[in-house]
């Protein structure tokens, strides 16, 4: 074996184990609009996209969506298919979601219409009755997606 | 260095990235019985096991187990067991859990049972007190475990 | 080609294989002090550091921080920083963070504590009102960051 051989075997190994041990530095992904928000909008790291808690925002008043639990899982899922689109994922992608009510009694109408987001293969979850929403929304949908395999 | 010798480092290096770049496709394992449910059991990705939230259903009965937060939790913790089996991990395996409790004033009485499954190195965890869990539930408890490397 | 070189490279592609199918077993870090708690500070694995959820405890009591949800966050915060540290990392590796509130009504002024840990490029985050949090705490904050690489 020449010393050229044994150099590039070296950096084959080389490659290898840094290729693996080595995560790339988190990607994060601000919230739209001109107001600083205390979060990322989404955050690419390890081979996840975390994205925040999204309440059903109608982004015409800034509030959350008239009409109820219904209107607002809708706005919630929308906001957060738009987030994944911009990474290069979709809702197939997503892998676990954490659903925050203001009332447990809602359940059943959030489930309607989040299950036409998931057809097939729903991701795991969590649903529980809270306190209290920020901006007295009805519910807040947090999910984390396997992140596109780079090319 | 000859052409093939080329060829097969070429290849070595190419495997070594695209190992660790490319990540399997989640694996979705849906929730047993006949009923469509709003979520999976579990969803392999990304080297870790996501389970939903689990309650400690009675499975004679379809509803939460008879007596309480003591019962419950265990119940819980027994699905949650079962369905790592499933997928070669165990409770040990567990990196985190999430507690959610229908009255914070059970915290004691959970842990009571809860400890036994963790005798050593427990899972990081958070737990409080929600408004209302799905089929009135006193507790629902979620876990995320590394999976177990590939053979 | 000769033995020795089929060799090498047949080496060369197992680690490479192996370095990224096989996970390391989880670190578990325990609580600091003398009692057995229901769960670990910190669990490092595949990438990760999750951390347990931290209420503002005054060491000195053992007791939240007297003087509400400010003091509380910000002890709570550095438990984190502190934790972290431990770990190699800092709080700019957070990618998640959930703020579980004793009342939604002090979101604000959680926040106004809560984002001068993170300046820039602030973790995905999802925050909601509890009915109740261990210890009577006003506040209790989970986060997981990225790992730092090992060297």
């Amino acid at each position: 074996m020449t010393k050229s051989h044994r150099f590039l075997l070296g950096a084959a190994l080389a490659a290898a184990a840094s290729g693996c041990a080595t995560a790339p530095a988190p990607k994060f992904v601000g919230m739209p609009g001109p107001t600083a928000r205390p979060f990322s909008a989404a955050v690419v790291a390890n081979g996840i996209i975390y994205l925040s808690g999204q309440i059903g925002i109608d982004t015409a008043t800034g509030k959350p969506m008239e009409g109820g639990i219904g209107p607002q899982t809708k706005a919630a899922l929308e906001i957060i298919k738009e987030l994944l689109g911009q990474q290069g994922a979709s809702m197939s992608d997503v892998v676990h979601c954490t659903v925050m009510l203001a009332d447990i009694q809602e359940w059943g109408a959030m489930n309607t219409v989040y299950m036409t987001y998931f057809p097939t293969n729903p991701p795991t979850r969590s649903a529980f009755g809270t306190s209290g929403l920020a901006l007295g929304a009805r519910v807040e949908i947090e999910c984390q997606a396997v992140a596109p395999a780079k090319k």
